[in-house]
């Protein structure tokens, strides 16, 4: 793991949250992204040599709107910029962690993406992200 | 707000969770800190620029003891790392925010910091942190 990649954060409403957020930060999100696989519609805030990713679901069998509904707003996600995906995979595996995806999927912001379950770490969904070259 | 400080993750086991996240993140906990006034223990490891803070509760009265017991282990808070702390609780008061001590107060890791309800940040406990000179 190099760095927190981004915290990902589930939202009802990204227009109300991305002006919230505006306010909170000091700085506007510098893209929106619609990922049709997941279910979502997201928006980026630049903050240090991290990100922050908030989530609203655009579907209602999404896994952001079954989070909602049962957790409310809050944090989703935290992902871990790794250098080879397949290697960490690999090594947290072998480690005894659960991944949730056994090969590399394309996530937001043009990287390869796998998570982890909340089950093996302590409550919190992680995600490792490599950037597509 | 300059980057994301560090990120606040409520644990039940100190000693399981610095175990667990050692073979997560790749490297051991660089530090472990008594923080009395807030019944904690804490252990924090490097990643990038940021942080990863485990939060044990030492009394079944602190705040973090009562998070485990409502939401279970997970992401307790987000902390951001600010220049000047006193006009960041200003502006931020002044934008409408929730602040939960209206003067900073002595964190873990030689900080000054502030909390900001998470009603006004949707759901996420929001700290603020400048280091003490």
């Amino acid at each position: 793991m190099e760095k927190i990649e981004h915290i990902g954060i589930a939202v009802k409403s990204l227009k109300d949250s991305n002006e919230m957020y505006t306010k909170l930060l000091g700085t506007a999100p510098y893209k929106t992204e619609a990922v049709a696989s997941e279910g979502v519609n997201t928006s980026f805030f630049k903050m240090g040599a991290s990100k922050i990713e908030l989530l609203e679901a655009t579907q209602d069998d999404s896994p952001i709107a079954k989070f909602l509904e049962k957790r409310g707003e809050g944090v989703h996600h935290i992902a871990y910029a790794v250098d080879d995906i397949r290697s960490e995979m690999k090594r947290l595996k072998d480690e005894g962690f659960h991944l949730l995806n056994e090969e590399p999927k394309k996530g937001a912001d043009n990287k390869w993406v796998a998570f982890l379950h909340p089950k093996s770490t302590g409550g919190v969904l992680i995600e490792l992200c490599q950037d597509i070259d």
